[in-house]
């Protein structure tokens, strides 16, 4: 390993958590304590990489130091604060074989600043940009450590045991569908409540749904997950089976559930609309389910998106995704610091039982557009709800409960 | 006042609040701190009247009584749990007037058990269930004493400062929009998010969105109440001169929201049906928004609906609305021991700075079938916000955080 002396730029990228200022925090106290050994100053961009083109950096060291350390209480705030504070952006780079001239423009702002560190906190499409910026500095001149720290509630990053923010939106939903379940619980009319959960390709956060049924009757009936195909008629008898016990039955459904053709259940209401990664932005699964089941049945049915509070519910954050999140952030600088590069940050469980965790740093080829989907072994074999095993795998990564500051009944949020 | 010695019951009407638990339990706490000194007993009635009818009853006294007083820690995990414990139900009462036989129903079940006080925790359907039979009992031999004891996240009961279970619900849906704007101040592209908030023909709820305002950016930036006519040009409007000064515009709109003709702005969507008192469901105020916006300005728009969360949400209650709540459900059997009969808890404000509360007990013939709209002065001129006295009268109401038990990263909820 030879040693690298130079500035560090940190940006966060894609749909923002509750965690993802957690691991910032953690990047910001790792420079922090380097003591300009290696990393001499930490600059943000704002809104990703798009702030980096533009030449819109903060200077993050000043703004987090404190008697010469890290300034402990406003990186508390900051950990308690949902969304990017950086800003985020969706922006996909070029390949770097087939456009030189962007990559080279890159380099001439990190020449400015002399940046040698690169930072970058998101999901798959994240890891796409370490991945070409790495690519691209294999064969430049210009001597820079990339490092991606994964950040993403749905939990689909492979070659790593989970991913921060998925612990707390799991908890969020968890902590829902079980306060959900109880308010459906009051009347004894026949009824369905159908909750639709966030997950495009896996089906991670809808399996979270099923956390509260460690106590019996206290989490949703019925489990569906997009990665088993959609049946209209099972769905219908399924819910049918569970109206033979109980009058209420909540369902939940990932937003992505498609039929055994292809198409999404949730089809006929969606945006039609693509982002530049070509995702259709879909709305409506829950909302068609509804009608069927009103059409089928006629009984009592209510749909519910539980939308953006999933990401963005920071009062409600797992206290041990808020700590992994930090801990990814500072060794993410270690890796760099370390010599990697063309890395992702990731966890390894310890085999069995408790819950011991242990970080590394893998080649970012093997990770950046892979999708890692649920489990057979964690899907019942009807398809209609998880396994214990499932759930052994999630629970420890809810526990625990954040203590926001809190002023006139509000949480406290720090704005870079 | 004369000593009237007898069994009490209690029920739970009408939509489920993260409070109404508390409310049982302070009835729970003042029954068995009476020592039968005048309430003998304490029996629940599951499914409210409903209960009654169908002689579905359970011994409360028996159930949280320890040592010879109320089982405190019971008792608080009652505090904690959502939605009413003892069920609820939707049932209109005939009038007295008109059909005796359906209450000389009632009372054989009173006599059966020797009630002589009546406990009921509701809305306003559920004070007309409460005035009803005081109106029986003025003409019948029966000595038994009615008490209502509010309940509703709406704020909308005549008569009272504000009503338990509305500090919870404004409490989670403050934060909420809080960190939903958090959310979407991540990008630069302009973009639109429609928040549609509870309240069919009041505002409060929508109102309390306007809390995080309190810091600059922080909050939603326009808010629209049912107490204001719609106006879809004026609307629009709005959202563009919004977007000139920012790219994220994020709006708070009650259900309730009507034009000027009177239809609601969700219409389309809206169920179709309604519930025995006649009130339609609405649902769809926010998605007619989004669609509107997305054709007009052609930017990104999403539509959230905060559903039943607003309601169930206990992990996020407001401190002040729980032991508020409770001490609501003390008063209520206080009231009936003192001699009182047809009446309902009321809270009322001291003038004046700091925040202080007194509980009397009123007339429920000037309370029930009354609606409480937001008034004028608590909505600016152009009536797309709400001015700073609102904001006064609803701040304390959110004050504190409660500390639920956890056990697994999920809350603990008691189940009569």
């Amino acid at each position: 390993m030879t040693l690298l002396k130079g500035a560090a730029v940190v940006g966060q990228s894609g749909g923002p958590t509750a965690a993802i200022n957690a691991t910032l925090s953690g990047v910001i106290k790792a420079v922090i304590n380097d003591n300009g050994e290696n990393v001499t100053s930490l600059l943000g961009m704002r809104n990703g990489i798009e702030g980096l083109l533009r030449d819109d950096l903060v200077d993050l060291t000043a703004a987090f130091t404190k008697d010469g350390g890290p300034d402990e209480d406003k990186l508390s705030l900051l950990e308690g604060t949902p969304a990017a504070a950086l800003g985020s952006c969706r922006k996909k780079l070029p390949d770097p074989d087939k456009d030189r001239g962007f990559f080279n423009g890159l380099i001439e702002i990190f020449r400015k600043y002399d940046v040698r560190y690169f930072f970058y906190i998101g999901g798959n499409d994240s890891m796409d940009t370490v991945l070409k910026l790495s690519k691209y500095l294999r064969t430049s001149d210009y001597e820079m450590r990339c490092v991606g720290i994964p950040k993403t509630i749905d939990n689909d990053l492979a070659g790593t045991d989970h991913t921060p923010g998925f612990g707390s939106a799991a908890k969020y939903i968890a902590v829902t569908l079980k306060e959900i379940v109880r308010d459906c619980s009051v009347y004894t009319v026949p009824a369905v409540t159908v909750v639709e959960i966030m997950g495009r390709d896996a089906g991670w956060l809808t399996a979270a749904s099923g956390l509260p049924c460690d106590v019996p009757g206290a989490g949703p009936d019925l489990i569906y997950l997009p990665e088993r195909p959609f049946s209209l008629d099972a769905f219908l008898e399924d819910v049918k089976e569970v109206h033979s016990r109980k009058p209420a039955v909540v369902v939940a459904v990932s937003e992505g559930l498609r039929f055994a053709d292809g198409r999404y259940v949730g089809e006929g209401t969606q945006s039609g609309a693509a982002d530049v990664f070509g995702h259709k932005y879909l709305a409506g699964t829950a909302k068609a389910l509804e009608l069927f089941i009103k059409e089928k049945l006629g009984c009592k049915v209510r749909s519910i998106e539980l939308n953006l509070p999933q990401r963005c519910a920071s009062h409600l954050a797992s206290l041990t995704d808020i700590n992994e999140s930090v801990a990814t952030g500072s060794e993410g600088v270690r890796a760099a610091i370390d010599g990697k590069t063309g890395v992702m940050v990731t966890a390894k469980r310890s085999p069995g039982p408790g819950y011991l965790i242990s970080f590394d740093a893998s080649d970012i080829s093997g990770i950046a557009n892979e999708i890692r989907t649920v489990p057979d072994e964690y899907i019942n074999e009807r398809g209609n709800g998880v396994t214990p095993a499932c759930l052994d795998y999630i629970r420890p990564l809810i526990a625990g409960e954040v203590a926001p500051a809190y002023k006139d009944g509000l949480p406290i949020h720090l704005v870079i």
